[in-house]
């Protein structure tokens, strides 16, 4: 191929095949198997289009969605880090810095910048793009968990306080509708015993 | 929970669950099995804003977006139908408006307009949006089925003649760049014994 930059382009699309083959500690919900990060990042995008009126703040859904798509891309080379893993969340930032060194800059430069910049920004959750991506990335674990009857809060026996130190203001920072959503799930699961007290 | 909005939209999104189960003829490029719904829409959304600016005509790229996402939803009920396969495709469409009715149903009703109106516009080919979207459909099979040594051609002995049939015309009205890539998918499938003559 002599168009240089479509294959730069490529090499980035087809590296991201890998995300098809991360799983997650949340299961399907019509399969006895993890979800993996294709299907999540499918799950938030379609999520942040079909949500977007709830957001907090007016938001450029064309900006979350694309933020959605790559904000697991650096777990191609860092693995999925469990939410309730605290050994290795101390190594999580490290691992992924070195990860979105080396994936973003398959793209061409100004896309590189771009979608670095996006994985950043949903990272820092400052911007009201960023703050309903991540409450966006917080409740789509928990609606099929809950679902799945709390199958991977039974699995790791996780306590209320988790779930709540982990979602609630995350939830709440990026719309209202998902935050009560978030406290009604985490209240549900608790008197169903789906979480430990 | 008393948003029975938000209700609406959480039904139709937990529906979209199924996408997760609906396996394509396509493989994964890192493990041995089939690729699902959700994965390749996932693939998709990420390659429509990637290389936007490949469309022949100016697209808008939310639009894309949207449109990529949904494309396949009416699987949910229609399960998939090969691209080769001449008998499922006689009944296809049926099957796929009743998906459509049922599907985009579940929706609050202006956003079952937009969203079903999405689906069949990506169906009718006729816009920019669309003939890109159609284009990047074609494609990422062709992509990962080629990296994968042509399995799901060989297997089911697939002719250049078939290949060239559904793909050529297609990708080449969403993009140049993107026709010419299929164009040499094709010749070097053909060379290296993928596809029969």
């Amino acid at each position: 191929m002599e168009n240089e930059r479509l294959k730069q382009q490529l090499t980035f699309l087809l590296e991201l095949d890998k995300l098809k083959n991360i799983y997650r500690q949340t299961y399907v919900l019509h399969e006895d198997r993890p979800e993996n990060d294709a299907e999540h990042s499918f799950h938030l995008a379609i999520m942040a289009c079909i949500l977007a009126e709830h957001a907090r703040e007016a938001v450029d859904v064309l900006h979350v969605m694309k933020m959605v798509l790559v904000h697991d891309v650096v777990e191609v080379d860092a693995g999925d880090t469990y939410a309730y893993d605290t050994e290795g969340y101390k190594t999580k930032a490290i691992r992924e810095q070195k990860a979105a060194d080396r994936l973003f800059a398959l793209l061409p430069e100004e896309q590189e910048r771009e979608y670095r910049g996006l994985w950043e920004e949903f990272e820092a959750r400052e911007t009201p793009e960023a703050k309903f991506a991540n409450a966006l990335d917080r409740i789509q674990p928990m609606l099929l968990n809950y679902r799945k009857g709390g199958i991977s809060w039974k699995e790791r026996g996780i306590h209320v306080e988790q779930v709540i130190a982990r979602n609630a203001q995350v939830t709440k920072d990026g719309s209202e509708a998902i935050g009560e959503l978030a406290r009604e799930i985490t209240e549900a699961a608790l008197r169903e015993g789906m979480l430990l007290d």
